[in-house]
């Protein structure tokens, strides 16, 4: 099969270099801004030159950006082109109109490289669904937030220095919030669960919560209490709607999730007759996330997956129906009104001030820092699991 | 597609229960020695109904056995219908013999079944080999003496207990020694070896030691040294050969393996560019495993395998040149030749002797345990992690 590549950056080197291993599929035209070589292919800087050559049978989006590459993807879709994209923010956002305009045309829209990266975890987890209905999942899927508490929580260093240092390694962007404020996460989390649950969640109604305000001394408590501090997307079936939000959370050490290293990713399903699976490995990187965008292109290319109908409905976020106990750490000493009548524990030291709460639903924990943070934009907050 | 079932047992019945979700697969027969309700299915005790109706395009074996399984087996596939089996022993034995029937009448043999259970392991092994070389693997591959080590880790137990409790849960048969002697985790990766190096590894060259000698010391001992000891199979690729070995082994408490309780798997891969990819999940049960029986059969009745040829290479295990610390508990307090010139420490308690090795060869310290057993049967030894 004859296929062009949108971009070559990391990933799309990384994508390249696994296809020339695999003599079925050849890369016949790179798209790039400013024209150099890409390999042994033909390059371009004009995308009409792909679209309207009828021997390219797939197009792989491994570009970024959202407006440009929907323009792009949804051209190639409607010219009857498979499309393999590597693209989250896209997938998340367009989601309904790719599927639709993929179906229509009677070809395939893979993205199974836009969560996990080198963990083969979207892919897995629509295998899963089709045997049986899948009740939970969530994990660690964060790479850059997990580098960071696993450094914090290894040598002691501070949020600062940590960030630093995955932004030294590359692991961060200059701009890091969608990292470090949990939405990277929260993204994945409705990726899956829409895949998972068949349906389309409002990633606006999820309540998510990063890591910007953890200090060492709350990594200390964790230890103190046998647990570690983890970044945790969680997506659930409840009655009527979906339980998915993004927190830390004190797992216990002994869980798989705690021994998660650098920037791994831990992807979890659970169904009852299947029980739980996980799925562990490299969440980003130019050759992990390259090898997923390969992998999808020769199930393209080999006829293993075919044209489907994705059949999504709008479903609400609902985080009112799961509760759990958190831990609060205060930035000042005042009493905060509100969460006194929710502690069960008040622990206070020389620099903190913490409360461990009764089990709270996520929905009232969430607000209520928002509402409490006003007074104290320092408060901490992370779920904890019941012992 | 119209399938039959080999069989009706525990796995037969979770695979059973499985495909009736599913609206594309019906099972029109079931075979069984001694007739009786199976579903909604017709049932027959005479094999030759099955071969002989040429609506039946798919055979599943989770019947058991070796000889009679291989005789169906052989015959369906020479009848051109696919096969799905969850017969490891069968896999085992005439892999080769098995996947060339598949190939030379065109048609899948599909046994992801065959190792991982619940943990859709060998399927995710072969996605993977096919984008790149993979350079090793192996976990724990073996559920019931996962459960057996958790529970003398968790209650102090001794392994007579441990062996009772697992036989009550039905984790283990009344004949217990393919679990505990570390042959059923042999298998396994021996056949996991066979998918992704593409070559037929001669089990009885592998170096399998299992479980049957450890005591509640040996376990006090790994906590002692921040570990815990797991049976754990591993494979990987040499120069001219492959290692391939099981043994007891102290692995550190913050690893992945660590965290493995109950009857749960752990499979990992490695790649150079893939880096690791691990597997978690039930290695074992009724809907586990049938569930597993199931993917397959919607893999073929989809289109989405297609028969192959399965190009292998007997290929000769040799352990001489992967070499680790080893822990060697003494069932005597004799020294013992052979043994003092590799120890780099020394232990002695009221209740055992041992000797921690400098790094070994693993070839050479199974021989010696085989030597040293002559005059001290209950000699237990385990593989060190290097810290």
């Amino acid at each position: 099969m004859k296929i062009a590549l949108l971009g070559f950056g990391n990933v799309g080197r990384g994508a390249y270099e696994t296809l020339q291993l695999l003599p079925e599929i050849e890369v016949k035209c790179v798209l790039v801004r400013n024209v150099r070589p890409c390999g042994t292919s033909a390059v371009t800087a004009d995308f009409s030159d792909i679209l309207s050559d009828p021997e390219i049978e797939l197009v792989a989006d491994v570009m970024g950006g959202y407006e440009i590459a929907r323009f792009y993807v949804l051209a190639a879709l409607r010219a009857k082109k498979h499309v393999v994209s590597a693209n989250k923010e896209l997938l998340c956002k367009s989601f309904s109109e790719l599927t639709s305009a993929a179906f229509e045309n009677g070809v395939c829209l893979r993205y199974t490289a836009c969560a996990g990266g080198g963990t083969p975890w979207l892919f897995n987890l629509e295998r899963a669904a089709r045997c049986g209905e899948i009740e939970a999942l969530g994990g660690i899927m964060n790479g850059t937030t997990n580098f960071m508490l696993h450094a914090m929580e290894q040598s002691g260093i501070g949020f600062d220095e940590a960030l630093k240092s995955a932004q030294s390694l590359g692991y961060v962007e200059a701009e890091p919030s969608a990292d470090v404020d949990g939405r990277d996460a929260a993204r994945k989390c409705a990726m899956s669960a829409n895949l998972a649950f068949h349906t389309m969640l409002n990633e606006a109604e999820m309540n998510v919560e990063g890591i910007r305000r953890v200090r060492p001394c709350d990594i200390e408590f964790a230890k103190s209490r046998n647990c570690v501090l983890k970044l945790i997307a969680r997506a659930h079936r409840a009655n009527d709607a979906v339980n998915a939000y993004v927190e830390p959370r004190f797992v216990k050490a002994s869980s798989q999730e705690a021994q998660v290293p650098g920037n791994y990713n831990l992807f979890t399903l659970e169904g009852k007759r299947l029980k739980r699976q996980s799925f562990f490995g490299q969440g980003a990187g130019m050759y992990p996330t390259g090898i997923a965008v390969a992998q999808d292109i020769l199930d393209v290319a080999r006829g293993s997956v075919k044209p489907q109908e994705t059949v999504i409905a709008p479903q609400s976020v609902n985080n009112q129906s799961c509760a759990h106990r958190y831990y609060v750490r205060c930035g000042t000493q005042q009493p905060h009104e509100g969460l006194m009548e929710l502690a069960c524990e008040r622990l206070v030291t020389a620099e903190s001030y913490v409360y461990i709460t009764k089990p709270v639903s996520v929905f009232a924990m969430h607000a209520l820092a928002q509402t409490l943070r006003k007074a104290d934009p320092r408060l901490f907050f992370a779920g904890m699991e019941e012992a």
